[in-house]
């Protein structure tokens, strides 16, 4: 029995409850309201029309709903698409929103242990204080939040994942190169990213904000930052806060990515080059799980439209990967 | 007689007191400590060196003190240069150190008097208070501070006077275009480039400081503004006060030249216009006093490389001109 | 009633006069022809087909006409559109073509006045002749064409327009900088997109010519300066004529933007500068009149694609703004 | 015996005539004039310095005599030099300037017949016309000056010999392509560069005239066929004069390289690449006759700082090549 | 009586054969599959919709089939297309597939016969039998491969033909700039493009193969000559072996184009040059014969989006050329 | 006592043998020889001038002999210098070469055992069999060779300690992301830079060779493989071969780089990415190791001329690195 998007061909009938997780209202031709839908639980999206909209249909059918859906799946300019049959609102606490949307591999409280565990190693003690206040500040977005509003981490918790990913690449590379200060690296891993629970508006149906869009994430943590120091009694201007400010704001690397200053210190330089393979490593293996082995993926936007190849002979080593 | 520095010419034996502006200690061939010295006064700057410098010598002559100098005026590669006969200190008193540097062609008092003015123009509450605070706040450096280290408003006041000669120009633009918002237009002009009393070491012997290079003088009036915002409790995500930092911090135009964010408002586009014909207009002038009509000047590294024609037929505009 | 185009909205009836502003013909699916048309006013510009044109048709509903209209506004793909009932050619000096093309906000006469005033103010002979001979030769075509086929100033008189506000901006450049020459930048001002008038086909329908195509406004002018000086015994090789002759082909201000030369006159620097200012005021203006305080504007073209914020916190500022 | 410049090596004394070819007066450390020389004759050229310049030797001693040099050969950093005992102006009369100053291969009288032959050609007859009119115009002037100030062809004659060249090229890309049409490539092969004789100031000493610095040798070109046009009584706005010109202001290609449009035309396009093909077949001959076979070129500022390798493998197809 | 694709106009009814040069199985909204196909002969190429495919006509109706096709030629959104009426494959023999698809100017034999005496003025040993080994290798496939996908030559013989068409203009280099080595200039030639053998994957439906993808022809062919090297006892790090591989590696001319050097030898900047000149006659005029006088052509991809003007002037010329 | 280079200062007078490491013959302007030398040892190097050199001593002291010397250590323009007062060849067997050079932080033999255990780890046979023929093949050099001439590695043994690095790091990366295919990663890593042994001419007085310069390591590299895979019997267009030689011509990144294609695989792009990051580590540490806690790097060519700042706070950590 069918029970999830992912399940779908084309030519299927089905019933079962979706998310909506995009609504957008429209006029028709013939002057009538019509919704457009992007449906959504954890394992796909799919689009679909409702047609002839009354007033309270558009009152209900809001973005964040559960609906109970009947409809068929049809195949239409090569892509999937719902044609809604029925569609009604689920009762309340009938289902929990969490079972409709995408999650991290790990646990909020994973998690969360790991990031306590990193803050626990970041002995200097001003970059230790700051990063601990802006971790209370905003650490329930933080492990809500996606990494991007596309592109790549973009699900509940990504932006949580992205940070441990790139924490866990910074700790071994310390290892390797003992120069590297690993109290500076940790901290400004843990907070380059902290302003995109600013700079986007949530989980779902993910925009900038009005500071995303005019500020952008840099500019907002580093702001957060001078803020941060006022209440706990740092000046903002000692050489340590004006090192961890730097990590943030140079952590793009080019001026042209929006870095206001190229790094300058050896782990910018490093946390730069570790957020970005992060980010390529977990494009890469998002389009390669579209395709077959033997064929390319489509052209990644955030990798200068380049194409990747699945070889045949590793066909074996993309099971089982998490996202 | 010969007074100052820019009545010197080749072969002159002279006396009078200078500026020793810059003094680098380096050592000979013959392993013996010398000074290389940048003597300044307000009318030109001239190199020389001073041979055998002993431990006394060293300490005595610092950069900042004012030195009464015998000297021969020689050509050397085609550059005038001083040879040192006799240099001693001047006596603490003799001599008030505003007589040997460049200023601004207004006084200090004139334009506090036009700042002021500017400020009471700025009708939106939020940024008149922001603007206040900080003006009351950086004020004495203000007026001291020049614009760039070298380029251009290189001299004591130039922050000054190359901000008003943008708010100038602000005022005529909004005269012109009354679509354009006068407030947010000025407000954004006074604070653009405030950050440069942190970002430069001072008037004398300008350097970058250690946040002038690792964050720059965008990102440090932007943290300037929420601790400001802070302390007068204005809330430094309000749409208003969002506005007033994307003024700053687009107000280089370009990412590559290391605004975050390119300008998104009507106003910002505006400032960064005017920042540019100002400075733009300021650096050709101060290249084309060096040449004569008929001549090119020199490249100007600020405006990629290019050189200006001094037309003949305009020899008699080019008199008397200020800055 | 409804008495204009901008007046329309989805379901409307009406009956009224427009201007068949652009008509294609082409061929439909059932191998008939039929006119694509945009229509006009001086209020909105709105398009529709005609199907089944006969002969006759295609030959009476020519660009430029005036037709009295019966139609039904449609919505289509989030557009308006109009659905042609009937359409037939206005009676010969019934309506003036004025009454249905967009203008700039200043009369001719009014034009023409500032633009005597202008020269007026041109006080070196040489360019005062050239510039005076060459407004005589095309001063029919400047108060009537375009500055450019869409982006800015796309409307009857609208290169006039744009001159003007350049040349009122430049003389506030000159009262703040003496050393500007007021003679050059106004005449440099006033020539510098003459040439549009031989670039482009007209104010209707604006159509590039071949010489716009294959040689340009720039070099066209500075083409028209060479017959000028010829015709009124000026060697085109004085210095004052090679100085004018830069501030045309320079004001592109890059090589890559079409200028043979970049500026390498003060004033010609200057130039460049206030045509990008007046050039990007005007097409900001014009992409946020067509939203709503709060929203972005569209990408504009002109601006690499940058879309701009309007604030709600400016909104009155942009009531009764011309252009 | 030694007599001439090539035949010298570090420590040869030699007396024999050589040409002054540039000479600045500039003053030494010891505040007295002196003359820094470039000597040259047909086979090389060498520097030296003239010191204690009276104001008599000022005088005599400028670019263009023919001296007697007495003097001594000597490696100064790597460089020959000359170091200079005696040095008289020769007896006018004595000697030719021809004798002394690099010429392109083929006599003025060869190269006039092949321009002849090839205007015979075009036989469009407006292009012809305008041909002949400044070819007549400027003829002299044509077969005296360089290509350019360094880089390649820069000798006597070098102008004509590479619009040669490239006419030579373009006749067989005609007889290979029959669609190209061979009138309008010759007749835009024979203009493009003809307006160096107004650029550049003449085969000696050769400086950029102020028309080349603010206009360049396009745009000079492109007004003398409108002014051609006007005294032959040819509409300079005929479709036929329009594509020769755009021939001329697209030969460079792209924008960057000061062309204001880029080609249009499938004959512009292949006079750009013929005109790149010769000058680069040149540059690369120049800078591998200064090396030996197995040895890598000088750096080569025209062709993007690139060497060029010069086999061992064909070191035998080297021998005798001529400029 | 319309024998050909060239002959249809919109309305046309016709029935001739044709061969399936593309076939993409899809799915229709209705579920059903049906073919895209282009149906090509060797004057021209038309799409068509295959609707309701069976299985059997799946199998049947594959690229590459011949199919005696009865059809109406129609208009759609201003282009023309097959309606297909029916559709059968021909008999075995009744066609040759060489009827259908465009070839080279020239018949395989002519070229074979050119490339022959090519390589007999390979007069350097190495080179000559490097060159006579891979042609024997893969000359069935030489003189049958398109020399691109698309843009130019793309057709059967494209590769030979292109490359003869640069050996005739190499020829004429020779002539004129006797410093170039014409056994190096031939044998560079001859190679630069035959890994385009493997690159590609035939001349009909052609794609890239792997190798093409993640290798290109220019690695590619480096490869086979290393390998060749080996089978035929020569040293592939001998000097005129490297001298001959860095001809095949250089010749795109920049790094962005896919060479991994840039040329450092005269005679691999030319063949650089005129392979982009070659191609970029071939693009144009191919784009010139699609519109008529007085018109532009499309933008053409290959040469920037540039798009070339036919003049009315030169209408006569382009009669009777050949792609 | 002074026993090493690294211990001199201005003003020492020393005896000890060092290593003439580089050794050109020039032509003073006294026209004698001189020999211009620079002295290493494992601690420093240091330049020196032999003045008034014999045909004997020409011959005697070349690149690579060890020489005791006596003379005096002396400041130059701010730089030491060697004056040398007397100067003989080492007796043969008194000292090892190996004293006098700089090596990797690891040995041979251990280098030797991690690169065994590494191609162990390559469990893709073809892969295996390849990597194992080559190393055989260039192993010696591959221990002894820098990493490049000079920037980063570049000393005895560097090429297989960067190796090794990346390897380190690879294998990591491996871990924490299970889909990367860790045999073609370690293949592509063991092989990516053993084309140097090609390309550069040695450990000491390292010079690009004639493939070097004209084909590149990467080329060179990529036709090592097709020649193993002939030797070995696999064919080297088997989609695993493409797939490795893929690994070595992407890792440069970009075009720009030398790349003839950009990473297409996976386990490219890693392989790029962690090149860059070991080189750039490498590079940043030692600038930092140049200066004292407080100041900025000189400049470093490899990184975009960045300069990075060695901070106050972090100066413990700069102890003990190790290269």
């Amino acid at each position: 029995m069918l029970k999830k998007l992912a399940d779908l061909q084309a030519g299927n009938d089905f019933e079962f409850p979706v998310l909506l997780k995009q609504v957008d209202v429209r006029t028709a031709r013939n002057s009538k309201k019509f919704l457009a839908i992007v449906f959504a639980d954890d394992t796909a999206e799919l689009p679909g029309k409702f047609w002839d909209a009354s007033a309270q249909d558009i009152k209900d059918f809001v973005a964040g709903k559960v609906v109970l859906l009947t409809g068929k799946c049809e195949l239409y300019n090569g892509s999937l698409q719902i044609k809604i049959i029925t569609m009604k609102i689920a009762e309340a606490n009938t289902y929990s929103l969490n079972q409709f949307i995408k999650h991290a591999p790990l646990s909020q409280k994973q998690m969360q242990e790991q990031i306590n565990e990193l803050i626990f190693q970041i002995t200097q003690p001003k970059w230790n204080r700051i990063v601990r206040f802006l971790f209370k500040k905003y650490q329930q977005k933080f492990f809500e939040y996606p990494a991007a509003k596309s592109n790549h981490h973009d699900y509940v918790g990504g932006l949580a994942y992205h940070t441990l990913s790139i924490a866990n690449l910074a700790q071994k590379v310390c290892q390797q190169y003992p120069q590297v200060d690993q109290s500076l690296l940790l901290a400004g891993t843990l907070l380059h990213d902290l302003g995109k629970t600013i700079e986007l508006s949530g989980p779902l149906n993910t925009q900038y904000t009005l500071e995303g869009n005019l500020l952008g994430h840099i500019v907002i943590m580093d702001g957060e930052i001078v803020a941060a120091c006022q209440q706990i009694n740092i000046d903002s201007n000692d050489e340590e806060v004006v090192l961890l400010r730097h990590m943030i704001i140079a952590h793009h690397g080019l001026n042209e990515y929006g870095s206001p200053k190229r790094p300058q210190l050896l782990e910018a330089e490093i946390l730069h080059a570790l957020d970005e393979l992060d980010a390529t490593i977990t494009m890469i293996t998002k389009a390669e799980k579209r395709v077959a082995p033997g064929e390319f993926t489509e052209r990644i936007f955030g990798l200068d439209n380049r194409r990747f190849f699945v070889p045949n002979a590793l066909a074996s080593n993309n099971d089982d990967i998490k996202n």
